[in-house]
């Protein structure tokens, strides 16, 4: 059973690359998809469409580019990892989350416990939440078993 | 054309009062629709099948049983206005924008200036930005005139 | 906001009265919708199209008359209650639970504490478990309110 | 044309091994998938995000963990077949049959005679009832040929 | 619970009008959408939009127009009886059914015993087969009870 | 049968107003709903959201608060008329035309001879093409007859 | 561009290989599926889940057993072919037909003048209309060149 | 990740093959599937169906028989490019773009800017508008990197 993973949400960690890191080690077999997650390029993503001197035009531009990446990656995917950082707002990845439900996609959340109140319409409709990589990479290992 | 609005995010302002109000004076006539947006009774909601306690649970039964009433919102309206204020992380109105999306139902955020970085990937799927709630009636006055 | 309440399942019990009428007495504005929950007529639907000898054509030909109701039920209802008495196999209600699943209606679970186990999946996919019709009344009522 | 076949409800008995193993002797070229048959660790699957106390949410996170797998295997497959023994309620079961009916999936059930009459409604949205793995085989095999 | 019929097929007799009137004397509350069943005005329906020197054409013309009516019939309604007399080729009401079978619609097939096995797979996705209107009448009496 | 129309395209004649009229003048009950009509105020729809420097962007937010209109008309309509008339260029009405394609919404054209060849591809999908708003209203009579 | 083509309707003549090995002698690739063309075996395709006596379960049985390949094919195809003879009803060809239209798949017809007026429905629906097996490969050679 | 890139609209420039050599030479792994782009040929698609001697028939009869085409074109694809050339009409491009729309499959634009204003709503919907073949290289490159 082949199987893609999207991996949404904070870009300030190493969770990305734990979670693949572990699959390799382990031999799960996942094919793993993500949006662009250097900072710099994905806020300039729009900006070979022509320069712009308001930020909401340049931050609307380079969104919609991203989207293009994004929208294949929660249309194909067999499973979403929703990670939401301590620091920012992230709503992104609430909104990709949003997406998944509607679509019927499963996703898992993947943050601290003092999220749990903020979070809680997410986590409601999540297949499960996570605190750590590994319990993913876990979890994955189990699905694919 | 009978109209249906969903009034969904920040429950600490009187935005949806302003809406409400200005519509019924301009006789602008729309069905608003909300989720419980009494904080104490909103995280209470789930309390009636049995206490929990731990905090994710107790979160977890009354995000699902929220989740009824907003389905329906969110399934019957023509047009969704996804708020945030400038305090809290509000994922839950980014959540509910991605399901907007997903199911290509249109909205309207409403939000300040300083909040436009942060929510470029919720701006960019929507039909129009607001910053006042009067901004939001008068699209509504001209969408329904 | 209209709402229909399509309530499923056990039919060997006062479980749909008691709710219809405590949504009556708390004027909690609901339109009910049920299945054919006399036994007896029930197992005749199919009967009027041509009397069958075996067992198993007879149960398929008014399964399926049945169905006309129930598909109309389920697919314009706004919210599923799925009641599973002790007894009975009542594979009939998980399947309008999994109907429901996938077409992304919310349903509420109602059913004793000693069928938890066996209900994992059921429950798991429901907005909410109730073991009582008076719950199951006071979300509506707090739904509606 | 390449086909995929879910095998979904009991796992008590060899019926998948049965069928897996005369397709393999037949030369059918069909990819099973199915879900943990094992049922300690299917039990146990959401106990890497933490223990719990209450049987309800150990029950509960196990299901949404094990719901990842079924519903890749469900969306993705081209035939399910459903398995019901004697012995147990297997909710589970019926509830992916609804699952499948409202996606248009066709499916077979597979059960003894003397279940004809509680299933009927299962039977119903079936596109046919067999008492042996070795009917499916055939069934496959035609399908196939 | 409101219930629109979709009364699809032969022209030639008086099976609409039986199933109308006798729905009126029991007072079942139905309300019947039908094609036009003027044969000749049917023919006609595209010639307001220009004459046709050929055939076909003509016939394209109003089958399309006819079509307006028909989608919005199936599209929204509960229920349709699809009746087969024994003369023509109908290949128009076996359309219907498919078209209903591919939207989840349910129907009910009303013909002669001496098409049962032309009409199989046609009768395999109904809900019931019925020879004679009084039998539907039956059916939709027994549904909206 | 309730029955809304939805009129799509050029806004620089009287079209819409002779269809409108003539079906009242022949009773012929149908809802008709349109986009904005008024050039001026249509490209100025979105300056309520804040004035704009480049037309672009201008043009960009008042397409997307017209669109809230034009999306519940598409959605909630029975049948689309597309107009073209011979000036324009008029890609909003062919663009309208490929969304109600792609619902499956039934659509009639109305254009000149002269555009046969260009709009070849709209008018392989629509269900006819009229030259007058006459013959509109002949085909909507007939349809609701 | 790999392109699966479904060929349905008449079993009693050659066009389904004169079409296969056009195509093969062209060097049209294409991926052909077909229901099962022997008249015999699939009036039996149920037998192996039980004899029955009356000819209508028998029927049942077979057209419901036939229905999975035919689901898959028709789910899964580019294109379908749907043949009309001129001999006989061939309601599952029709059936198949509506199934496309709803589902928005591309179908050619391939018949005699003389069925013209008789399939005029389902021949408005499709994408054209062809009395000779060459044709048909004309247009898949033209499709896909 | 595979991608899947359609290329609609203009015929009579080189941008397609600019786009196609572009990505060759970058290594952008994209598979790209257009419309028949020869205009002869094009016109010409249904000739094969029978010749026509109103001009009305034969442009609906090739455009269908191109549709085939086209249909499998946006139904697979992950991102559409529609070109708008200053010249013509094209109004099956921005048939394709309301499409694209309606499915939830993102597009961008291509066209000079003396098009926007002409062009508003199509832009609208769009993931971004370019003016150079390059730019859309460019975007292609970013979103697969």
């Amino acid at each position: 059973m082949a199987f893609r993973v999207y991996l949404s949400g904070e870009i300030h960690s190493d969770w990305r690359q734990r979670i693949i890191d572990a699959c390799k080690a382990k031999q799960v077999e996942v094919e793993f998809v993500s949006p662009n997650t250097d900072h710099e390029s994905s806020d300039a993503a729009g900006d070979c469409l022509g320069a712009e001197t308001q930020n909401f035009w340049r931050d609307h531009k380079s969104a919609k580019v991203n989207a293009i990446r994004i929208q294949t990656a929660i249309q194909s995917c067999d499973l979403a990892i929703i990670r939401f950082g301590n620091k920012y707002k992230q709503w992104n990845a609430a909104f990709d989350a949003g997406f998944c439900a509607a679509l019927g996609k499963p996703y898992l959340t993947l943050h601290d416990e003092e999220l749990i109140h903020a979070l809680k319409e997410v986590d409601a409709a999540a297949n499960g939440w996570a605190t750590t990589p590994e319990q993913i990479v876990e979890i994955l290992d189990y699905t694919l078993r």
